[in-house]
């Protein structure tokens, strides 16, 4: 999105006294992100990205700054919140909950090769065991509850045959057991634009803001759903040997996560046809979110419905 | 110094195995520095540098190691050291106590231009402020014990001359009143080597095992010491102007100061003409350390009993 609540460089001077990263040089908007005001902000000191919240309650930030500041801590490429002179993350700007974050360099949507599904499978991997140390906890806010109910606002919407998928989709995934499935700290949202690339190296992940407590293999199905898939949906064998092959080599997947494999790829594809969908059908006043295609992620849908390569194919 | 530890791969490997930071692919030892055994560390999540102590008592390693987590929560460029799974800092290697911390990037020992010295006085300024909302404490290893403990032991080997410099300086210094400077956590050795420059921006600041509390002026005077020294030791005055007024914008100084300002300059010089003094006369039996030259240090002192300009000429 755009940058929706505006800035000026006095207050914002005045906002970084609270901090210790020198004076501002020089502060720009950025016309990115789905849910907040982002801005890049150099000091005399630093590179650091303003981020003003407009739809998270205020509540609900703690979990993810401290998730921030928990994975950059175990030394992920992340960004960092920069603590104030109180040493809290979180401040107020404009009216609005505000946290400065640490600049990360890179470059965003690169093509999905193997050679970067392996490194992103493994980043991967290195997010969720870095999690495993982390105190706080809130539920996925795109979890089960919220498909369900996201469900029953966008069906009188859709055509037949796709309210002929979305029940059996709903009536098949109630019946996976998920709790047998190792539960942790995901991401949520790995999409290709939220890695930056420094060459061939991952220099930085971004946008937690959708981050929670679920099963960790959701966020392997949400991220081989947008790195390994081919036009229509199908997924590209070479890409998905290439990203769980890493990710396996890191955190080996259990058996109770090669047979609900199959289903977490439905459940993740269902989550982005149902945000899509709703962001389409039901735009709420006021917001200028950039209104992705449900259709993608209807025909993944559909494709994960049929057959899909097997969890680490060829591993023990 | 040179590596004093060897560290096989094999072992390293299993060791990271500890941390989230993925696998190794790469070592190589590092020959700086001056009390530990440095290694360039490579995995396949990112790049990190490994150090193993080699003299600092384990005990007083938490002071230095949660001072850079602290700093680069602050947002300053320091190297943050790496938590392991359980959310510890310090390890043990080789039967050393081992750190893994973020590598920096940036080409250290750049020529002292005056706008790299306003840049050098903001981030020192950064760091000092940043270090107010510091909860541990640790006297400055170096501080006014160390200076009378070593110029003790060191005077014997000094010619008549010195030991009359020496003998008058450490009668001066104990009349100065330090104890009304503001105090703080001060890096204690800002020098040229420790600063790393990417393009005319700070990208690092590095080695904080000289760190501990003192009188904040004590670090200006070790900087402006190194980086606005003519040859020959006298103060170059455009340097100074820009590393001192940068840092009174950030931090401005007090009466107290400005009064101390030339007892400092000498009680920095003097710190840093013992230390070398030391390892040249009394070199300790094992240790590979780089043994610079104490006379840089003697002529510094012999300056600064002269005329010094006074702290940021022209400000109020």
């Amino acid at each position: 999105m755009s940058v929706f609540t505006p800035v000026t460089a006095e207050a914002l001077s005045d906002w970084l006294r609270r901090y210790a990263v020198g004076r501002l040089a020089h502060v720009q908007g950025i016309s990115a992100g789905v849910q907040n005001s982002n801005f890049f902000v150099t000091t005399t000191l630093g590179r650091y990205v303003l981020t003003l919240f407009e739809t998270i309650p205020r509540a609900e930030l703690p979990f993810y700054l401290h998730l921030m500041a928990h994975l950059a801590r175990h030394g992920l490429p992340v960004p960092a919140p920069i603590a104030d002179q109180d040493n809290e993350y979180l401040g107020t700007l404009s009216g609005k909950p505000a946290v400065l974050v640490m600049r990360l360099t890179g470059q965003a949507d690169l093509p999905a090769t193997p050679a970067r599904c392996e490194r992103v499978g493994a980043m991967l991997a290195g997010l969720h065991l870095a999690g495993l140390s982390y105190g706080r906890r809130q539920d996925n806010p795109r979890g089960a509850a919220w498909r369900s109910a996201t469900a029953a606002q966008v069906r009188p919407f859709l055509p037949g045959d796709e309210q002929a998928l979305l029940d059996a989709e709903l009536a098949f995934q109630v019946r996976v057991p998920t709790d047998a499935l190792p539960q942790g700290v995901i991401h949520a949202d790995l999409f290709r634009d939220n890695v930056l690339w420094d060459g061939e190296h991952i220099g930085g992940v971004i946008d937690f803001y959708f981050a929670g407590c679920d099963a960790l293999l959701f966020d392997v199905a949400v991220t081989v759903n947008d790195w390994c898939a081919l036009p229509g949906g199908a997924l590209d064998e070479a890409r998905c040997r290439a990203l769980l092959g890493a990710y396996h080599a890191e955190r080996p997947f259990t058996d109770e996560e090669r047979a609900a494999w199959p289903a977490m790829l439905r459940a993740a594809a269902l989550r982005f046809w149902l945000s899509r969908a709703a962001d389409f059908h039901l735009p709420r006043a006021g917001e200028m979110v950039l209104v992705k295609d449900p259709d993608e992620y209807r025909d993944i849908l559909r494709q994960r419905t049929r057959n899909v390569p097997p969890l680490v194919a060829g591993s023990p």
